[in-house]
């Protein structure tokens, strides 16, 4: 008999097949037994009917959730699932019947699930947002190999620091030698696009943040593109269209999966070209106006009884965006925003400068709409060697370190720039969850490390 | 002026462009200077006229290699060129002016040139081989995602060994608690094959050797897929077809690169399907064969002078295939060979074994031709819970670290195989270099953490 999978079933009405999977769930009435049969690629209803083999009814009867079993059976359309087809059994093979599977269709707390990760992925809304990563990822790539981007992953395993040393992982690099665990591709991308031109690197990134928020993995993916003669507009036309890319595509491959997930697709699809570009200066300035309504409008009164406030207090110009000040932000436009001219002060080393405000840094982020935060930072790198000499002075940086680096400034310096945009926060936000925990497979965070 | 890349002149034959990048290499004669531009997508040349411009000329002969430079001109039909045009130069702006560069046409040693990687990636058949391994990884994912596969990437971080204790990179995990690096996801992607059916990994994997051979990296990139419902034969139909996927499009989309590295192409079109399928034991007697025959006919004598002989000592059932074995056993066949059903006493506690004959594991190993060794590996998967339990005690391993990975024998148990595939061994064949320090832009050996 042949073997297919659950989401070839809708091109073989009327032909017997045979599945292979595993029990998500069942019912019986009478003389009938459903099962919900999972195989990775879908979920399919298989109906058992008593009195065509008795030996087979009685089998599936006692089938608990998680069995391993191969089901043959007819497939026969059917309009009212999810999938347009469901499966007459006539044969059923019980690899284990499992009883005592611990994730049961009841409530549990978020520790007894992530403690059982291994088991929780197979979860309906677990797979869904696993699939959803999938195409995302695909989609990244796409876009980039599509454009002429050459890949050129760069180490884990670095010597140096690149976004400060609070958050080094440190490893034990045969003996007395110590390596770090990249933070950021960027300073290697910045090589190899002297190299190849336009590249990306795509990879694991490790930062040992003690903060335990819903958006934050000490192991999470970036994508990071770095292109020669570009500047920092340009990486902002780079990413919307990165943006875009990823929306259509979820849209188009994912549906079903963001139906499981109980998705407003609707905020999806009000992600459209252009996305607003907000300088620094006006950002602040959307911010102190904000604080000053609601200082005359306080939370709590009337209309906005049960509101909480959104500002602690008022943002001055020269500080990073928190949290609520991301989320301010973007809920103006109900699109991403870009910010950019962020203050030199609070940027890396690495940054180039306007020209007429050396203040400002030629800094770009990207804040995604209902509070998902930052999910691209970057801008344009400095291309001269003095000043960048004077930078890691300014900094505390040991210049023997970064020589390599400043060699790209001594030998064919060019403008160019680029950016780093997190996976599991785009995955957060395409999927429309809480937490970043549940958009990877195995999360790492400050207390979890297993399994 | 229209910005194109190299790669695109084919197309613009007759049109005035602009070029940016960098100074390849330069010769002038009389009143003319050709100029090798490269910008990441190729190197054309440039030719500049004394008569039409006399500025534009002496500054042109001024240029030093890797000077970075925007190039305007005219683009020209050429049959001598290797990408079919030139440039006919009208005008030049010079970003930087470079006089000093480091590696010069000249040899170099490679200690040098591997402290200069982030320079030398810029050379010729160092920049061929980098798009190269795009190629490579592009393929790979193109392969697995066409057949249904869905990427898991399993995590860096782990808290146990897979492979082995003694390779271990050791992390320190915010204070009291350790974590590992990875070695390999094969364990946690048969989680993840339990829910999404076909499943694969690819990321980086870290193995702290001590040796110092070039096929050895202590960080290299893997692809690891995983497939519910299946075996070790069905494992090496999916490995001879991605095999035979890579070869073509490395043929297809790199042939340039191919010569620039003077790789014998005709050892890449002799990949052809099938590959030969060797039982370990056949492959032992064909060892001990190699031995007898060359005991027979000495190596130094003859004909055979100056041949160095292959076999230390005759090869006894039960050992592991060291590299000469390797590369004796594919030279016979002059494409990749498989072995199969391996001692299961020299491998790891998970595989399943021949149930006929429980001293063999259902192991499959791919070799590479011309001594490039096993760039495959992998396997059956032991499905049941008792045998597994037995042989964690067998193998010392803590059964308390591996409950979780248990838990998918006693959860819906299935037959299921998958294997890994080393990214940088595969493109030091494809290339035909010595050296897997030469396929990813940054490597990381034992003496070798920087740049």
């Amino acid at each position: 008999m042949q073997h297919v999978y659950i989401d070839q079933l809708k091109d073989k009405i009327g032909s017997e097949v045979t599945l292979k999977g595993w029990l998500y769930n069942s019912r019986s009435s009478g003389k009938l037994v459903f099962l919900q049969l999972r195989d990775g690629t879908g979920i399919v209803q298989c109906v058992v009917f008593k009195g065509s083999d008795e030996d087979v009814f009685e089998r599936a009867k006692s089938l608990g959730q998680e069995s391993s079993i191969i089901v043959t059976g007819t497939v026969k359309e059917d309009s009212r699932s999810p999938i347009g087809v469901e499966l007459d059994v006539t044969g059923l093979e019980v690899l284990q019947n499992v009883h005592d599977y611990p994730i049961t269709p009841k409530e549990h707390g978020t520790e007894f699930l992530m403690d059982n990760r291994h088991l929780w992925i197979r979860s309906k809304k677990q797979h869904a947002v696993l699939k959803v990563r999938h195409t995302i990822i695909k989609a990244v790539r796409d876009y980039f190999d599509g454009q002429g981007f050459t890949l050129a992953d760069t180490p884990i395993f670095t010597p140096a620091a690149c976004e400060g040393t609070t958050t080094l992982f440190e490893v034990d690099y045969f003996g007395d030698e110590k390596a770090y665990l990249t933070q950021s591709g960027q300073l290697y991308n910045e090589a190899t696009a002297m190299s190849l031109g336009k590249t990306y690197a795509f990879g694991p990134t490790f930062r040992a943040e003690k903060s335990k928020t819903r958006r934050h993995l000490t192991e999470f993916w970036m994508v990071e593109p770095e292109v020669a003669y570009a500047n920092y507009e340009d990486m902002m036309d780079l990413g919307e269209g990165l943006i875009l890319f990823i929306v259509e595509r979820v849209l188009n491959d994912r549906r079903l999966e963001l139906e499981t997930l109980e998705r407003d697709i609707s905020k999806l699809e009000a992600i459209t070209s252009p996305f607003p570009r907000l300088h620094y200066d006006d950002a602040v300035k959307m911010l102190q106006e904000g604080y000053d309504m609601e200082r005359r409008h306080p939370a709590g009164e009337g209309e906005d009884s049960g509101k909480v406030p959104v500002f602690q207090q008022r943002f001055e110009w020269g500080g990073d965006f928190g949290s609520p000040d991301e989320t301010y932000l973007s809920n103006q436009f109900g699109k991403p925003v870009w910010v950019h001219h962020f203050p030199a002060a609070i940027k890396g080393f690495y940054f180039e400068v306007d020209k007429d405000r050396p203040e400002c840094a030629l800094g770009i982020d990207l804040l995604a709409p209902e509070g998902y935060g930052e999910i691209i930072g970057g801008g344009e790198r400095a291309s001269s060697l003095e000043y960048l000499e004077q930078q890691l002075k300014h900094h505390g940086l040991p210049q023997e370190t970064f020589e390599w680096y400043l060699d790209l400034r001594r030998y064919g310096s060019v403008p160019h720039a680029g950016f780093g945009m997190g996976i599991e926060r785009t995955v957060a936000w395409m999927c429309g969850i809480e937490h970043v925990r549940e958009t990877i497979p195995f999360p790492r965070m400050l207390y979890r490390l297993r399994p």
